[in-house]
């Protein structure tokens, strides 16, 4: 049963700040916040000053505190602490997707080496319990897919550019001022931090652990208004969307692109700072989970379910990784793409396998076609340098070998 | 961790042959069925001979067996089932919502008595993992609010009305016809269903344990084509909803009515046979969650994830229930409804508190006010009989006194 947990708290921004607020008015759960480490000692804070520290030490030294929780920025002292955290034996939550996603594989060697329990359900869709699903409830089915929509900042930028027809530069300016976007956003509108949450859910969905320098972030940096034409006269909405998809032959693909949406698809509704998350299985279907992504409640209350559940003894079983049929990763495969390029070079660059459109203009050129993951994946710098902008179509991927399957499969049958 | 579960399974028809194909399919987790009863000696079966039996002692009296599965329809006997298991030390899965709802304190108390764990996922929207949710995400969240479709034929029936513009009588036959309305259809077309799912997830989400003779349940048998013209011309579709509901002075209200829904709400696009749920918490903002409600696979799933939480000494811990602080159950709250109705006599039995809105024609009458939810329990049978038709209008009830209490306070603000 529940016993009241001591907690060591780093990082009192905006999540830190929501969480505090939000265990100090819980009915139903109680934990007590020890000591609160942070950095800058001339910021003013609305606790008590004996809660504050500016010494790590203070938390990780201290045999009293049971929980350490990290809500901090910066990811590299945040794998400092946590790691430190778990080697005194205490149990650790976090939010911090950049850490997870950049040391998934000594982070779970950890928690296996030092018997405790490491949780991380706000680092991926805020409020939507997603890990806790995968990990729970889809852990014995055998997953399809896992896509969505996993960052709340581009969301808000591209549902601005189609609902009100603002240029990318005016919807992020926008965003930046209502505090949706950071003053530097590469972080989000290169599509870097749905990345790392595609990797945490890519190892609670499929039991991989992927270095997130072999998965493509394509972000919406070069959207131009001519792609937000060409989608609004098609009546598609422009989604940054993170696909995890399982192929034949037990391979599971990962990408995080901007995809053209159409009105069908669940993810088509969830518009401004909302996430989504659509998980398929062999048996269970289709599932759609909506919610807020981000901001100080809901992800201070994921913190505390996380919190919440320590107390009882949870863990993560992580029991697709421990399955001994785990499926390989493969960036081989293909996917259907609108590519707006400049010249023909550009050309020369994404080798388009089939061509469906092809369109040249004086304002702009595209081609709508099939594209090798990894021939992205090796052109990304190219993309990103000479401003072209290349958004998914259709929802899924297909292994690089299913037509020959295909031919052969229609042959085999003309034969009998 | 993981052991090999020996199961005895109640019933195989539709969820149990499910089930049977989920598990031997599955690639993730193993367990055994080591018996399955049935009733019916007549009837030619898709397993071997060896695995039937029709005494149901075959698999209660067998020490073997550490887990019973009840997929059987007949709540009286389920319970026999189900309470016995329990007796017998083994833990059980249920599909089975009229047998929970109408024996959940009995079956509360036996699972504390007797030590073991009864879980029943797939008793509510089916694939949805909403109990798990609930139990083990939303435990510490004090929640406002859960509404949803919890019911894919009347779903179903209430799509192909407004979409199709088929009569009510129509779209039965047509349900009836796809296998997704049974012959007897009482229990799904008058809110039975949803209503048991509504007072199981009452209990996690609220803590509550509500008879089901004192929540409303409306049905949509007194459907008219008027009442689906009028809705169709306002824009709203019609849903069976669910309304469990967090009121002032910690109370909570649960009705199940038909009900017009804006473009606006989660629950306008679902449709057909599909289940949706919103989970509206105080800090963690609005949850909505879309799956498959019914279907062999996907309840055959739902089924199986729970025999999966099993195998890891999973148990509901009920913690809501446990609080000190749980809220009271309470029926007197006002409701924006629209009610058609045949004469002035109908309006003597239903009483409105305010009208807003009052039509009368040759064709039919409608008011649009303010009801009393005891009211409309108090004349549940005179509505049926008289074939008046309610929807409720909005997506929530108010308190009784909320308009003296609102009235008081600007009155002490104004003396400030």
């Amino acid at each position: 049963m529940s016993k009241t947990l001591k907690i060591g708290l780093f990082g009192f921004g905006c999540v830190g700040q929501g969480l505090y607020h939000v265990l100090n008015n819980s009915t139903g759960f109680k934990a007590d916040i020890v000591k609160i480490a942070v950095k800058h000692p001339e910021k003013e804070r609305s606790v008590s000053k004996e809660l504050i520290t500016y010494n790590k030490w203070d938390i990780l030294n201290n045999p009293e505190i049971d929980v350490v929780v990290e809500l901090i920025d910066d990811a590299d002292e945040a794998f400092l602490i946590v790691s430190e955290a778990i080697k005194k034996g205490k149990h650790v939550v976090t939010a911090n997707k950049k850490l997870l996603a950049t040391h998934l594989e000594e982070l779970y060697s950890l928690q296996q080496q030092y018997n405790v329990s490491l949780l991380y359900e706000a680092s991926a869709c805020g409020s939507i319990p997603i890990i806790r699903s995968l990990e729970e409830y889809f852990d014995n089915e055998e997953l399809e897919k896992v896509s969505g929509i996993f960052n709340g900042t581009t969301n808000y930028i591209l549902t601005k550019t189609i609902r009100e027809k603002l240029s990318y530069a005016e919807a992020l300016s926008q965003a930046q001022q209502k505090g949706f976007a950071e003053s530097d956003p590469t972080n989000d509108v290169e599509g870097f931090d749905p990345k790392f949450k595609a990797i945490i859910i890519a190892l609670h969905a499929f039991g991989l652990i992927i270095k997130p320098e072999d998965i493509l972030n394509l972000g919406i940096t070069t959207l131009h208004d001519n792609d937000i034409n060409y989608a609004s006269e098609k009546g598609y909405k422009i989604k940054l969307t993170p696909l995890i998809q399982r192929l034949p032959n037990n391979q599971v693909s990962v990408l995080v692109a901007p995809r053209f949406i159409k009105e069908e698809n669940h993810l088509f509704k969830v518009d401004d700072e909302f996430n989504g998350v659509i998980v398929e299985g062999k048996f269970s279907g289709e599932q759609f989970l909506q919610g807020k992504g981000a901001g100080s409640y809901p992800t201070g209350a994921a913190v505390l379910s996380d919190i919440s559940a320590l107390s009882y003894g949870y863990k993560y079983e992580y029991k697709k990784h421990r399955q001994n049929q785990r499926p390989e990763f493969t960036n081989d495969v293909l996917l259907t793409v609108y590519l707006r390029y400049n010249t023909v070079i550009d050309l020369e660059h994404i080798e388009f396998e089939n061509i469906r459109e092809k369109y040249t203009g004086h304002d702009y050129n595209y081609i709508v076609g099939e594209v090798n993951l990894a021939n992205l994946l090796a052109e990304r710098d190219y993309i990103l340098k000479n401003n072209l902008f290349i958004s998914l179509l259709g929802d899924s991927v297909k292994s690089v070998n299913s037509e020959i399957k295909k031919a052969t499969k229609s042959t085999s049958i003309l034969n009998h």
